[in-house]
């Protein structure tokens, strides 16, 4: 049952910004989703200042104890962005202006008026990187594979740019250096239930899930997060996902990429709506934007729109159904409730739910909370 | 002029969710900001799996690098809750049983329903670690200062629990540890001008902004910031911001704390509107997101509500002036535009504007690019 050891990839998350609190790092996560699905072991992600030596000594580091090191920001045009110096001086190479990659800055700068002279540093290269084209920004990346040593890519911080570099150029690169490693993942997803009474029901199948299975729990705004996962054999995640549906019985509203706004939207199919509004008060808009955001298909009830009342009184769309959602004021304790009715062809009695967390954690939460009550209040039909 | 040097910092953010992609580290940037305040600089963050001698490792090594230890997750009931190990390895302890601690947590459970017994993990100890009470969670956090070496904090994994229990807790032991380093800020903010255009613009101020001032540049969804820190005297962050008012003119909409909604609802009252309402096609609710987060006071009109139309047509609340704004299909290269308008009291044309970004960022950028128009259209007062 030996499985070949995964791939394992550091990444390095550059930006002053990042360490200061001004930005928070979405990056990491797109990514190591991304290295998941591909097979490859993400060990650490480290957040770095905008410094020359750090950096350098980072990616030293990196390149030693990694096979692929995966690196965003500090590509920008200004005196801050040092990526491409720290990596330079890592690998004792020395930067020169790439007349390409100049002409290709010039011509993106030429339809918007002139460039700035400061963003002839992005046409700086190495010469054992490969310039990684970027259609939208003016940051292009680096990919260097010198064959013995960790592969490295640098990608820019702007997340749209470094998303679809990612998945234009970068992974399959990847792919290709690798080799398919094939991960089998199975997500399974309640709620109403608590990470450790999920944890105290399903007690020795999280801790000894079968034969060269992992198990996960995770708790999220829109519930507990089972996850099963294997490079062997996946009948095991589907023995052990089995065994959880088993245990965690209607707790349970969806698995893999599943998400509750669509539940919501297909049992109100399944009770006769073909539309669905919303009304929320105190929510900031959290219930409108789950259910904008779920894709319509199928079986699924669309959604035609909501308000967010914050004093004005607006009438919600004329739909089927309407889902209404208020935050209550919190208790003396500071704990929350949410009141919760669906109204329209379907019915469903008010009701109040206790929700956990703060801040825009807690108006998401109490969104999943509405929408859970949907799930349970209206037959899968 | 010499300053003493700050305190410096790590932050270790344990989970192994964090590395999947499951969970963005939002409790880094969190701590980043308020490590900022305190004067202490934070020099790296680590996320790290839940894996007992990779933490122990982590600890060894973040312990003799910096002056504080800052350590988020891994303090749940569950097996794969492993950051108490780690820090026990580390430090060459071991973990007993804490009969206060447990006490405390079964009386806890005793509101909710009986403990699981997978919840007594959260009450071990080592000696050298101090509780720290948790109010809004099971998992107590731990403070360590053992006099001569890195003072040590672990925090749980939740951010609403996270974020009181370092305000609560472990922000007044640094401050009392560390003694006041005041750092002086001033953050500048401009919108409709890209980072490599404000670096052009700005040139030297930048890059020598003044004795003992660091400058960065960050490009937000609200626009390009520009940020002056220093340690030193405040008068020369000052100077500097005086110079940037004067090199951006119209393109600044802000500075500091401000908030380009709030900003755009005090021009509304400026130009006699009490109240504003908002109506939005394809943006998610991202506009009525960031109008009813803005906190009401003073100057400001009242957001009264407003309504994400999803082919519903649903109709804005009443109100002294309305902000519509539509997502308009992408172009043939993948470039987005919004059409903004004002009706009402104050009517203000429609108007097209290109945006950048995409997922949920564009969404967010499409809402600021129409409080910006609000901000530029009407006149200050």
């Amino acid at each position: 049952m030996g499985r070949p050891p995964a791939p394992q990839a550091v990444v390095l998350s550059v930006g002053s910004e990042l360490l200061a609190g001004e930005t928070v790092d979405t990056n990491a996560a797109f990514l190591g989703g991304r290295l998941r699905d591909l097979g490859v072991d993400l060990t650490e992600v480290r957040q770095l200042p905008d410094d020359r030596a750090v950096l350098a000594a980072a990616f030293r580091q990196a390149g030693g104890a990694a096979d692929i090191v995966l690196v965003t920001g500090g590509l920008g045009p200004t005196h801050d962005d040092l990526t491409r110096e720290g990596l330079a001086d890592a690998l004792g190479e020395k930067l020169a202006a790439d007349p390409v990659l100049e002409d290709e800055l010039r011509e993106r700068f030429g339809r918007l008026g002139s460039m700035p002279a400061t963003n002839l540093r992005q046409a700086m290269r190495i010469p054992s990187a490969d310039a990684l084209p970027n259609p939208i920004g003016s940051a292009p990346g680096w990919w260097l594979d010198r064959g013995t040593e960790a592969v490295i890519a640098l990608m820019p911080g702007v997340p749209s740019e470094m998303r679809r570099m990612f998945d234009e150029q970068v992974a399959p690169r990847l792919a290709g250096r690798l080799g398919p490693v094939p991960l089998h993942v199975r997500t399974l997803k309640t709620f109403g239930i608590g990470e450790s009474a999920v944890a105290e029901l399903l007690g020795p199948l999280l801790e000894e899930p079968g034969d060269g299975v992992i198990s996960g729990i995770y708790a999220r705004d829109d519930g507990v997060h089972l996850r099963f996962t294997t490079r062997e054999d996946p009948a095991a995640v589907d023995a052990a996902a089995a065994r959880v549906r088993q245990v965690m019985g209607d707790r349970l509203w969806g698995e893999d990429g599943d998400d509750l706004a669509f539940v919501a939207l297909t049992r109100f199919a399944a009770a006769g709506c073909a539309t669905v509004a919303s009304w929320e008060a105190d929510t900031g808009g959290a219930l409108l934007a789950a259910l904008s955001a779920a894709t319509p298909t199928g079986p699924a009830a669309s959604y035609v729109g909501g308000v967010l009342d914050s004093g004005g009184a607006p009438a919600a769309p004329a739909a089927d159904g309407c889902v209404q959602l208020s935050l209550l004021p919190e208790d003396s304790r500071g704990r929350s409730r949410v009141r919760v009715a669906v109204s329209g062809r379907v019915a469903v009695p008010r009701e109040e739910l206790r929700i956990h967390g703060s801040g825009p954690q807690r108006l998401r939460r109490a969104a999943f909370a509405a929408l859970d009550h949907v799930r349970r209040s209206l037959p899968p039909g």
